[in-house]
């Protein structure tokens, strides 16, 4: 790919320029999660939309409808299309324009929608990396490619939604409708809204853990009592739960649900080389833990339980007493909730059945009289890509070249449900491409992303669709 | 007792104006648990000491100082003397005049403030029957024997505070101060603040169990973490704490802790006689409970558990999910509450070394690199009575004069602090005489207090203080 000096050149030129865009991206309260800032989610996307055809491309605003269960009208999605050569590859590539909350009293140093650049290259700011930065890093790629008179090496499809951070709500329907009219012609995916693993190696993602939740619901008394009164009357439904909940996964994370182990695809010869690797260490975990409290001290074993084993997580009980202090109730109907995270081959249907089972066991066991019910609140599916395919080489090599090292191939513990939906309408190999490294704080005070990160990782998004032009068809 | 024909007679000739001092004193919003109704509350115990000095009496108010850990004057003690004969025994009563908080929108029928009374002698208003009107029954005992020209029997010490819904702040330091001074010559005490155990038969109350109240905390993160990140990798302090929450107790009530039921006083062939003549049914209790989730199926086994024998309720966990709907969080640090309501002969520091050693061997168990700590929050102490005593006696004759029906001789299963304070200050025997029923709804929507308890009550409380001026001493 020789036209990538000239290309890296320019961007170099630009970054003033390129860092000016994402201040005013981020100047704009983008919060999906709150009504009142719906016009500024709006205007959010007509602002993208505006600086898209400027360079250029075809951008438009799709309705989504209205929030679920609201009469608000959720924001549209941006689609655009920069590009319609039949000879060259079509590369779709999806972001989100939208926000977590932020307010400076949460703790921030600097004001959260005021980009600050500090002389560490921190860029600080809520967004910034998550995920204005890598949305506006293709829009500064199609600038450069223009201003240094590169040719574009590929068709970019790009699909920008605006409720990312609140469920994208409506979007899967979007990309279901459009998988062979507005996508049709996409030979590849690619997402960047991941993080590096740690702060010097950048990485690839090729999978993702699925998550189901669950809701053990145990109810007995008609209101919540008195334990004056009742206690050692009554069959207290929290007695049941806590024994239920207390069966389900033990201090080392083993899960206790016969059948949920024996779906889970078995260490090839292969794979079991890759994690030693990979660049991560415990004190880097433990740092992100906050302390030393880790199930496992090695590495590789931690990874694998990271990326590749499920997990099984007890995350509260709704209708108990939550408060600081004392009370002395008997709750009459509690809720507890737990998620496990799957991973290859579980599959969603079996896996609820083998939970059913299990906890009806368990509470069938207790010998009680009071009322119980498991059902999952919602379920999403893993997904692992082939990191051989054509896609992944080009990215790879990309990085190669602005970062002169080889990306580490990671897999993430987490879901990003909208890649498995890119995946499932289109047919096409996903490619996860991340910009920011893990100390951003996507979803915390002092948001950053570094101005290294932004202005090379301008750099391999471009580099990622010139290296994809060449690469041969798997 | 011979004049007590005559004071039935004034009291059901002034039955009008008894209900018209109930309802003047249900008029103001006396609610201690809300800064702002303060000035109600200090009001409430103006117009207390007011008709008390209206009566005769002579009232003082007594300031408590500061409320704990506020800049707020507690509301005062009203404390009042009626007669100072050395010839009469000296009972001193107790009971308060503040409320639990209402509104009508909380689904009251009528205004939670304006005493309403029913067709059927339901008597609607908030404080009717906790404790206004039991407190307003001694002031018509006196006004009753006034009006008849009968001789007041006794000398009647008063002690009515405005705290006692909102934990009594500042009571015990009083009681304690007072014990030898102003309540020096009590030889014996009265409190009316509890309820018949159903709602025909009279009963007269000789035991509360105490509460220990304990807290587990749990912690071993920094902060709050993703499930999907850290699930699998951290051991995670909600599956240790259900673990040890669901280790307390059975779904029988049956407690695992060591050295709990080894301190329960055995049950004498006098006691197991006691239970089959109280007036309780299992339908009683399955109406109150709401539904049929009782442990035991029969009578005599249930008054033994709420009665005589320990119970565990676990009542909630702090620091985890708690709303509705799903999250995927690990949390950090996880505190469960639970308590165990305590009985003769158990010990409170004895069993707070059992709880203690318990939960650390179980903790111990799990094998956790968190750290967790159990500790007491408060505990207060069981208390038992001598229902032989000439206090009770005297009661027991008052209830079947009044009645027409032998009392039945009670426990309860909650506490009531003031009960032990008051027995341990001054030495003397404490009755606790109720005038209400089981279906007055104490803290509930639409509490009430039956015209008739109101009236026949009002005769009890005199009548039992002409059988207290004739009974011998034990
Ligand atoms: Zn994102
Ligand atoms: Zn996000
Ligand atoms: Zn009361
Ligand atoms: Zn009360």
């Amino acid at each position: 790919a020789p036209q990538l000096d000239g290309y890296f050149k320019q961007v170099d030129d630009m970054s003033d320029a390129f860092i000016e865009r994402l201040r005013q991206a981020v100047a704009i309260p983008s919060i999906s999660s709150e009504a009142a800032r719906r016009p500024d989610v709006v205007r959010m996307g007509h602002w993208l939309a505006d600086e898209l055809n400027k360079l250029g491309a075809q951008a438009e605003l799709r309705p989504l409808g209205k929030q679920h269960g609201t009469d608000l009208d959720l924001p549209p999605v941006v689609l655009a299309r920069y590009g319609n050569d039949k000879n060259k590859r079509t590369i779709l590539v999806y972001g989100h324009y939208d926000v977590q909350p932020a307010e400076k009293e949460d703790g921030w140093e600097t004001e959260p929608f005021e980009l600050t650049v500090k002389e560490d290259g921190r860029m600080l700011g809520r967004g910034s990396t998550d995920d204005k930065g890598p949305v506006l890093g293709w829009l500064n790629a199609i600038e450069a490619h223009k201003a240094a008179g590169i040719e574009f090496p590929v068709n970019l499809l790009m699909c920008f939604e605006g409720m990312e951070e609140y469920g994208s709500d409506g979007l899967d329907d979007l990309i279901n409708a459009e998988a062979k009219k507005y996508f049709a012609d996409a030979d590849a995916v690619c997402i960047s809204d991941n993080y590096w693993l740690g702060t010097e190696r950048p990485c690839l993602t090729y999978g993702l853990r699925g998550c189901n939740y669950y809701s053990i619901e145990v109810s007995g008394p008609g209101a919540d009592l008195h334990s004056g009164v009742f206690g050692g009357t009554a069959q207290e439904p929290m007695t049941d739960l806590v024994r239920i909940l207390g069966s389900l996964v033990d201090t080392d994370g083993k899960i206790q649900i016969p059948g949920i182990a024996e779906q889970v695809a078995p260490v090839t010869a292969e794979e079991d080389g890759l994690y030693d690797g990979i660049s991560f260490t415990m004190e880097t975990l433990h740092e992100s833990l906050g302390s030393k409290t880790t199930i496992f001290d090695d590495k590789k074993k931690t990874l694998m339980a990271r990326w590749r084993n499920p997990s099984l997580s007890i995350h509260g009980i709704e209708g108990a007493f939550s408060a600081p202090g004392a009370k002395t109730v008997i709750p009459a109907k509690v809720i507890g909730k737990f998620s496990i995270r799957t991973v290859p081959n579980m599959e969603i249907e079996k896996t609820n059945e083998c939970v059913a089972k299990y906890v009806e066991d368990v509470f069938k066991k207790l010998g009680s009289k009071n009322t119980m019910k498991v059902y999952p609140q919602h379920c999403g599916n893993w997904w692992v890509a082939s990191p051989k395919h054509w896609n992944f080489a080009a990215a790879a090599k990309a990085t190669e070249r602005v970062w002169g090292v080889q990306p580490d191939f990671t897999r993430e513990g987490g879901s990003i449900p909208v890649t498995l939906t890119f995946e499932q309408a289109t047919g096409k190999n996903v490619l996860l491409l991340p910009m920011g490294s893990s100390t951003d704080g996507a979803h915390s005070i002092n948001e950053k992303l570094d101005k290294r990160n932004y202005i090379e990782g301008t750099k391999l998004l471009g580099a990622y669709l010139h290296y994809v032009a060449e690469e041969p068809q798997n």
